[in-house]
């Protein structure tokens, strides 16, 4: 028997550890089962679509990370290959991304300025010296995506990915456009083929954008028709492939086309020589062997990794999971941060950038056909031919025509701006979080951007809940539904109670405005002018009974009779509102809907507290209803019943408190009733 | 009729200015009505005994401000006065407070240090200039206090009083007992008798106590032995004080009597020359005319100024409030505000430091049988001639003392500590706020400190509501009540319905994990997996039917039929579990209970839309109840509705979703069986 149960456990804990590799290897689990005959034409066309997506792009986002174009190629390459072993999607195109590259080319900027190496030549013409800068920045970046990777898979394995969720939808709409501005006015130079300067820190784009305005007249026209040319043809291709998508095995590489032929009449025209265009320079053949990162920038890039960690999943995973909604597949959340930071921390040690999953890719992979991350890898095989053979040709690309092919890409991000129209019909404090998203992020630069956005998405929370709505229901007649009576004509009130309700949880940052609404909206009763009011009859009431007793001990027992007919009735026991002459309120019970409470504090509490106590002193009855289980823990917890204010107080619905109340206030005039007759 | 009409709106308009006029000016409501018979005598009496205190303390919270003694005794008068004419609490004592005044200090310390004052005498004795130091930082100051003001009576007229509901009553709790040690700390220097230098910034506090305890061997006796033996009679005598309340017409003074006796002493035997006890120095006579204040501090102690004008609120309205409820009146926290904000702005002008109420002085002036703020004006009048005649008398009186006064008045924020204790009984949550209150301001200081708690105690919303508890109901037997089935027995869940509630609103920071917890809670089903099969087989089929078609094709109408019968029952129709051969799920309605959402937002729609769509795909049906008005109108405009998901699935509670369910169910089964019958 005892036998039989260890074998058992063993065969449980090897199962538990299959399922535990098959979930950090998901390898494992689908290739054995790839289905060759059926998947593996469509990952092939799909794999070399991207493939050839993959090398332009490459370049392109390169160039706006501030690296030498060879980067990028690496970065299309062992990114997707450390993919291919660790993701759980099928479909996404992982590799260079323009929001992650601008991210990164802002981190170089300011880590790295081109003005620390200044040469001058000859003693007059200061130029920058583009190798040892270059060098340094490859020193520097890998450092930014080994960290990137470490914080991606550290929070992948404390299964933190739901960080993400702070990463709202409008917010990540917001800051994905207010990134696409940021591309934008990062490839103007290349486009105009005008020098400007760099700069970090807050307001740099806006600074970047006037120094650009004030060079237009610098305009190299070569430069400025290569670049427009390029976009044109790109866009007008792009639209094409858009109509004949059902038509074309594969769409038209028109990005690939256009290096092609722009790097030939580049060549043939030296372009560069003649008109001064930009070119991209040399591209070195071959892979390099693995290099440490350099420790001491840690510290300077820790804060913009944790920033790149967070938005380049936020993109990955929110992708991953519409295609695999799409083909009825999972992703795992957390593997895919895991499967991501293994891409970027390998990747460091290759010379490359963080990457996340580009959108144009990733809709190639899919509609050529792509079935699994197979076509990852043809599209490694393809970018690895380039890296050792092919690349190299490339050293004639102007500039201008990455430039153009960056821009047109961000198509896609700046259709976002019609979120507007659409939440400002749907929901405005999304349009405010993506507004103020937006705007933040391009003032402030995409890291410091991204946290106050995040601050302030969470911040509309309190907001919401600060200014609810306070209601006064009423009962729809016949039934046990009550609803605002401001709002349903048909909703009453029941005479002589008032039910209370607000449309947020009450804490301390509402819970006096609960109870200054409550008061107000209980009309009919000026609760502290009564308590008021109660309160000075006492106090006089006690000044009387000290003056009569004190002229009772004077005239000693003169008229006493008189004098004990003045005092009032009830003056041995609680004086009432009636003995102290003053009148009643008409409302004689006061319901509280919690229903829409999640929580309370010991701020809410205490103003509960007051209020139980304030409705008590005027002679109204008080009631709690429609508490859910954790607030009644928290209520008892937090001492708020007592001897006077008990459990009896707390309904499960308004009904059942109005039932209660009608039965009781019945039996008493029925009471009274019956004695005086 | 016309005539009448405008003098009535004239009448109106002038009554309406006069309300206003009574509200800025609440002395003109209550002056006049002022029982001179029954208050007055208590007012003087009371008024004498605040500004017996006034005059020590003063002197004493203008030492932790870091400025020259005579501003305290200033600090006592002015904005007293003006407070007299505008505030609407009548027994608050404003003035200088320990809270305050060492946040003023901090300031000082940080942007007029003294080290910036450094003289040699005779080339090698360095010294700092402090009479040159005070008179800057008088200047300072007066900005200081002036802008204060200005934000005060900004924040007033903007009727936003409610900004200090932020400051929740743990968090200013445990602000001010992190208050009370730096103060401690601040004053052990005086105590010892112990030259230390000053620092600003995060950590000071705790780089000030290394200091101190490192120079403990330099400790000064007679500082010392001075310090302790005024410490032990003040407290002894409080205590004496607080038993023998109602005996004693007046509580005996023994601040004042320590700093007379102490003053002789200093003098007599000449502490300062002998034992070199540091004395509090000249203490210049006479009022000073008003100053301007230097507009060029104001940029930098604008941050610093926000935060003094809203802790030295919120401590006021919070005194207030407490005195105001003990006796029966209404303080206006706006009309507070303003009146604060005046008393600082005029202040600031005559060299006055900004003020806010104390506690043990307020306890001092109702205790004492204080009935309005003409007690304010009579303790005026003491400070006013101690000013002109006495002050000057004080110039030896030893600082030790002061440090003395000021720690032995720490006691009530001591006292504090104790709320740790009560709060990890009552709330949890509110308990990590003050914690975190706590550390941060003592390592942070009270300016950074406050934004870190504020920040930190609005996080404490979302994380309550991020991690909600999720529960199925079940019904109560014989009643339309629904608890959750795992902590009460008797809730029965119904067979076919699951019933689901999560004890938070949902929005954007937890809506996937209200998706995963009600696909997980709604056991007996795995939504995605089936989902999955379904896709899978809705392929397999279509893969079918095209093979089919196409060996129909090739085949020429051989076995037509055969195949027909092949092909699925409903094949034309919409594909049904049943006959894709997939088992259906247990649970055959589920019913989302919204009471407790306060509201939704983009995030949350869409992941609700997703839900319904998903129990749809698996044929279980499935119903939103007890959704707020608010929530249905921000459903509306989400576009939530549509023709496949319809308000029929809305249901006031849960009670009538499941009568509904049941009923249908009930029919169908009924219509089943006339059918078979």
């Amino acid at each position: 028997m005892k036998k039989k149960t260890t074998n058992t456990a063993l065969l449980c804990s090897g199962s538990a550890a299959k399922t535990l590799l098959f979930r950090f290897l998901p390898i494992l689990a689908w290739l054995p089962r790839y289905p060759v005959k059926e998947w593996l034409l469509g990952d092939i066309i799909s794999g070399f679509s991207v493939g050839i997506m993959h090398l332009p792009q490459g370049l392109a986002y390169a160039l706006l990370a501030g690296l030498p174009p060879v980067t990028g190629l690496y970065s299309a390459f062992y990114p997707v290959l450390t993919y291919f072993f660790f993701g759980t999607s099928r479909h996404v195109s992982v590799g260079p991304f323009a929001v992650i590259s601008v991210m990164i080319g802002s981190v170089m900027e300011s880590l790295v300025p081109s003005e620390n190496f200044l040469e001058s030549i000859n003693g007059t013409n200061v130029t920058v010296n583009t190798i040892l800068r270059d060098a340094t920045r490859v020193e520097a970046v890998a450092t930014l995506t080994v960290l990137v990777g470490i914080f991606q898979v550290t929070l992948g394995l404390l299964q933190f990915g739901f960080v993400v969720t702070y990463l709202s939808d409008p917010l990540v709409r917001g800051y994905t456009t207010a990134a696409a501005v940021q591309v934008l006015v990062s490839q103007l130079k290349y486009i105009l083929g005008v020098q400007v300067g760099e700069y970090a820190g807050p307001l740099s784009m806006i600074l970047v954008f006037v120094e650009i305005c004030k060079r237009v007249p610098e305009t190299k026209v070569g430069a400025l028709v290569t670049g427009l040319i390029a976009m044109v043809a790109i866009l007008a291709v792009k639209l094409l492939n858009a109509k004949l998508a059902k038509k074309l095995p594969i769409p038209i590489p028109i990005e690939l086309l256009t290096i092609i032929v722009s790097t030939g009449i580049s060549y043939g025209a030296d372009l560069n020589g003649h008109f001064g265009v930009d070119v991209v320079g040399n591209i070195p053949s071959g892979l390099r062997p693995p290099v440490a990162p350099n420790a001491s920038y840690f510290g300077k890039v820790v804060g913009n990794a944790f920033a790149i960690a967070v938005v380049s999943y936020a993109i990955c995973i929110s992708l991953g999971k519409i295609f695999a909604l799409k083909h009825g597949y999972k992703v795992d959340s957390n593997q895919e941060l895991i499967a991501l930071g293994l891409s970027n921390f390998f990747g460091g040690f290759f010379q490359c950038f963080s990457i996340s999953t580009s959108m144009s890719r990733t809709l190639v992979q899919e509609s050529t056909g792509g079935h699994s991350q197979m076509a990852g890898v043809v599209s490694c095989l393809i970018i690895l031919v380039t890296i050792l053979k092919i690349g190299e040709l490339f050293r004639e690309l102007p500039k201008a025509i990455l430039a153009a092919i960056i821009i047109v890409n961000l198509k896609g991000m700046f259709k976002q701006f019609s979120d507007i129209r659409m939440l400002w019909r749907s929901n405005r404090v999304d349009l405010l979080i993506w507004l103020l998203t937006f705007v933040a992020t391009l003032l402030l630069n995409l890291d410091m951007g991204l946290g106050v956005a995040v601050v302030f998405a969470l911040l509309t929370v309190i907001f919401r809940t600060q200014l609810p709505h306070y209601s006064i229901l009423g009962q729809v007649s016949m039934t046990d539904v009550y609803k605002d009576v401001a709002e349903y004509h048909k909703a009453e009130e029941i005479p002589g109670v008032k039910i209370f309700r607000s449309s947020a949880t009450v804490y301390f940052a509402n819970a006096e405005l609960y109870a200054e609404a409550l008061k107000k909206k209980v009309s009919g009763i000026d609760v502290d002018y009564l308590i008021e009011k109660k309160k000075k009859a006492l106090k006089k009431q006690k000044r009387q009974q000290k003056k009569d007793k004190k002229e009772e001990a004077k005239r000693m027992k003169v008229c006493l009779s008189g004098i004990l007919w003045l005092s009032p009735h009830k003056a041995c026991g609680e004086p009432t509102l009636e003995s102290l002459g003053l009148p009643k309120p008409s409302v004689h019970s006061v319901i509280l809907d919690f229903t829409p409470v999640n929580f309370v504090d010991t701020v809410s509490i205490k103003i509960l507290k007051n209020i139980f106590r304030d409705f008590r002193e005027i002679e109204v009855d008080i009631f709690l209803v429609g508490c859910h289980d954790s607030v009644i823990t928290q209520l008892e917890k937090g001492n708020f019943f007592s001897q006077t204010l008990t459990k009896h107080q707390l309904f499960a619905s308004v009904h059942d408190a109005v039932t209660y109340i009608t039965r009781e206030r019945g039996e008493s005039l029925l009471g009274a009733a019956t004695v005086s007759r």
